[in-house]
């Protein structure tokens, strides 16, 4: 299972309690940051995110409201005496942006900072249960999407089950994997009996933030849940262009030609007080589609 | 009159709902910024602070508690649209760490940004009504202390009764200096007559970030309102002074030593969720004690 929490919502100016650009993704076995707009920490414990979990972080782009809190989180661990490597995932300027800050204050952080640059589309962190990849999506300025893929889940064993059958722990891998155990009397013991399965593996894309860019669908094709920027109504869908964002229209396009199952709408101009009409303009395209409310937990 | 509305009055770490340090200045002249921790933007929106009116702001020292909220701040009123001038009165590395951000979003802002290096005690600002002047506090990293002094207010003229004894517009400059008019018949018209008094010029000092430093006193001697850390009460003055940093009983013999008429605390630690000791104690040595409350106006 993949959990998105929204601290922030809206574009570059806060508004009407909104805050700029910052989710915390968790799975059974990671806590990921994306992208950290200027409050971010506050936002943080506002809705109780334990944020000393937190070893990898993926900033999209430069611009500001999409980074601004970074520095601040970087020293809150510092000064809560964290010592766990980070590893922030980001464009290559980044790295000098938070460097020339460090310098200033004279002091090195207690933990170590990796940066790892966007560069390419590829994958940037995979392990047994979750891999990530960078794509372009078409912003004024260098900017990445992010897609998060859990590994297909093994099965569960029951140890009930294969102590009553005597399966020896050297099997147990076998049995994740879902084959059935041949005892020493050659008899056969299904799979089914001695574990039970888990969920199916599930899928997050970011896409924030860009203009109508249609590569994206065919990236992030059969996603779970997809949250894309939709920073205007349709109305002012030549304005988005100019600015290289989208509207909620064209967020719901992509999400339907994706074959996507869910949409998380956000990212939204200051000028919308309201945001109920993101939903309904997006839905007559996209059903599935839901207004990414800050404080709350959306699942894949 | 000189009214200070605190936006943030926590030490490092935000926390129990407070925020790191930030506090506008008014006068009927000047709208003045005194450092800008991250989620400054945020706070002034809160209390409804219009922001659009700041043309100066003072940075007392680039630990990140007193700054991070500054290019946040900066990139709003370019999102706004400003055109006024903006002057930055700090420690002369703020400008490369504002600059290289600018750079990576490739965007010039719309109004002009002028950088004031802080290098030696000097008065960094002077017009017909105010004037402020920086002073070396004792903190870790090089940092400044602000003193803000507004200028002898002139008389008001009143319309009515210079009509009425027919005193000439040229007499008025002398009218608000305090003087008698003479006119043709040769009577005199009293100054008290013709003009009301407005209420005497009002003195500031911030004082933030310092150990306990001794020669504060004398620089901001006489002055009306007083704002000096105390991070730490009395109990931790050694951790205070090992830390740069004062304890509430620190604050409040400054504020008597300095003569000043009231004394307000803040960059509280995180330690701290109740903050009535801070009062209590500082005011068995100063009596006039505030503490320092977010979204509170005080007046000098």
């Amino acid at each position: 299972m993949i959990a998105v929490t929204i601290l922030g919502n809206n574009s570059a100016v806060p508004a009407h309690n909104r805050h700029p650009t910052a989710q915390v993704l968790q799975t059974a076995e990671h806590f990921v940051l994306i992208d950290c707009g200027e409050g971010t920490q506050m936002q943080m414990r506002q809705y109780k995110i334990r944020k000393s979990r937190i070893n990898h972080i993926f900033i999209s782009h430069l611009h500001g409201d999409h980074y601004f809190g970074l520095v601040g989180l970087l020293n809150t661990f510092a000064l809560n005496h964290r010592t766990n490597d980070l590893h922030i995932y980001a464009p290559a300027k980044l790295k000098s942006i938070i460097e020339i800050q460090m310098e200033v204050t004279e002091t090195r952080f207690p933990y170590q900072l990796l940066f790892h640059n966007l560069e390419k589309e590829e994958i940037l962190f995979d392990d047994k249960t979750l891999s990530v990849e960078c794509f372009k999506v078409n912003h004024r300025i260098e900017c990445w999407g992010f897609l998060f893929r859990e590994k297909k889940n093994l099965r569960k064993i029951i140890p009930q089950q294969t102590k009553k059958y005597n399966v020896p722990q050297s099997f147990y891998e076998q049995l994740h994997k879902g084959l059935d155990f041949i005892n020493e009397h050659n008899q056969v013991i299904k799979n089914e009996i001695l574990t039970v399965a888990v969920e199916p593996p599930k899928s997050y894309a970011y896409c924030a933030d860009t203009a109508f860019y249609d590569p994206i669908a065919e990236k992030i094709h059969g996603v779970d849940l997809v949250y894309h920027e939709s920073t205007y109504l349709d109305e002012l869908s030549q304005k988005a262009g100019e600015r290289f964002h989208s509207t909620s229209r064209q967020a719901a396009m992509i999400a339907a030609k994706a074959g996507a199952k869910k949409l998380l709408l956000g990212h939204f101009s200051s000028m919308y007080e309201n945001l109920d009409e993101f939903k309904t303009e997006a839905q007559s395209t996209f059903e599935n589609t839901e207004i990414a409310e800050e404080g709350v937990c959306y699942l894949a």
